[in-house]
């Protein structure tokens, strides 16, 4: 079928090249005519244009912007789609997603492909990123069901693993193993920075190893992804960091009463639970 | 020269590889005769036993056992020394080892090499473990200088990247680093186990990837260790968590009042410091 992508960046580019190697014909539109140049060079996209026009031809469009630029970007877009054209996105919250975009267009299948890379841009688009990898779909009571059918259909295509959800599970769900784990990490890197002692600090930096390393990486990655994941997911992203600091409270208390032994006992439950939370062991 | 390890772990055996590697003569020690059997038949030791008075040939000793076992252990190995033999430990905290270890012997150098594996055990013992891995050794004043010398030289031949400092310094800066990234990446976990909605932990567990995975890998790790950090480092581990939650309601404060540029000012701080943490870049 006609593929429309719009946004060319990682996830935009990534499924060019899978859409493209199932032989579907990829429409890409980008703001930036350098970017048309390199994802026709590299195989993403059939035809690549800076001009929405080049998407009335689609049956199927990925809105691939960045969340902040959703909505507008749809708006951009309505003029030039037949009313039969379905759109589906890749934000990584829904709920907000499917208040501002459902009433502009109610041929709208929200998803969240759960795959990504620390590169981002059109020079990180890979092949088979969203193989075995989680991609919800949130549909709601109003979706068109053959519109949920074809979109299915390619999320299956490209070999990920399909949820089906509700916008609110979704972001529920999101909250607690992706942006929690962001300010949780984030908080890691500010408080060694308000290390008074610059000694102290310059020591912690040349012993930080695997364990810093693997704790503080998603609050050392991108800034703006952070902040989108708080601004348009507040609501959850809050209830699971206020239960966090419970947690983390409990703990600094049995510590603060040397309750060694209960602090082992939770310790042992975390180290029992973790394992349901990897989809592939280490 | 000969060298006694006393405790055939991951760490004791991984020494007894490499020193055997250099041409040292490895005399191992453990309280499980399997342990020496497997020991010997790996040669990760040239001779074993479970008798302490194996070690009474050994010129330097590193004692490889649990922290909340050293001074008992050190305490029945005494008679077996001769007064010039050098005794070197490897525990992960080091203030409330000098003050046990110390008094009962002088020729104490302590030491905490900074490499470790998920597994523990003889069989995950491995060749070259240290090498390109902090190793900080913390004499106080009162260590013999000749002492620091042959344990300073025999670091260097592991490949590992020699510290000193004092014992002080080094509880603080593991605790930022090491033991507050184990509380918080266990919080995480622990916070999770709290949703009271049965359907939306299932969706959590079955979206994770990468992202929760490294945020609690530490946090899922071996409770035993986990208390040890705790109950050995108290004061230190304490003062960086209380500070690691001042960070947390920092950025708790911000998503509540919707302080959205601070918050990704915020992140773009912690972006641009975690690299100085990183030895080796990802």
């Amino acid at each position: 079928m006609k593929i429309g992508i719009l946004g060319l960046g990682l996830i935009g580019g990534s499924l060019g090249l899978d859409l493209r190697s199932l032989g579907h014909t990829v429409l890409g539109v980008s703001r930036q005519a350098k970017t048309c140049s390199i994802a026709q060079e590299r195989g993403v996209v059939d035809h690549a244009s800076i001009d929405l026009a080049l998407l009335n031809q689609a049956e199927l469009i990925f809105v691939c912007t960045p969340i902040a630029a959703l909505a507008s970007t749809v708006g951009h877009l309505l003029p030039y789609l037949h009313p039969d054209t379905i759109l589906t996105d890749v934000g990584s919250v829904k709920l907000a997603i499917v208040e501002a975009i459902a009433p502009l267009w109610p041929n709208f299948v929200p998803g969240h492909p759960m795959a990504g890379t620390a590169e981002t841009g059109i020079e990180a688009a890979q092949t088979q990123l969203f193989r075995g990898n989680p991609y919800v779909l949130t549909p709601t009571a109003t979706t068109p069901a053959p519109a949920i059918a074809q979109v299915t259909a390619l999320v299956k295509s490209l070999g990920a693993t399909l949820y089906q959800c509700s916008p609110q599970a979704h972001d529920r769900a999101v909250a607690w193993i992706s942006h929690l784990p962001v300010m949780v990490s984030a908080s890691l890197i500010a408080a060694c920075l308000q290390e008074p002692d610059s000694e102290t600090l310059k020591l912690a930096t040349q012993l930080a190893s695997s364990g810093f390393r693997d704790t503080s990486r998603v609050g050392g990655g991108n800034p703006e992804l952070g902040r989108m994941m708080a601004e348009y997911n507040q609501p959850e992203l809050l209830r699971s960091l206020l239960r966090y600091r419970q947690s983390l409270d409990q703990i600094i208390a049995q510590i603060q009463a040397q309750e060694w032994s209960t602090l082992e006992q939770l310790l042992q439950q975390t180290q029992q639970a973790r394992p349901e939370f990897l989809r592939t062991e280490e």
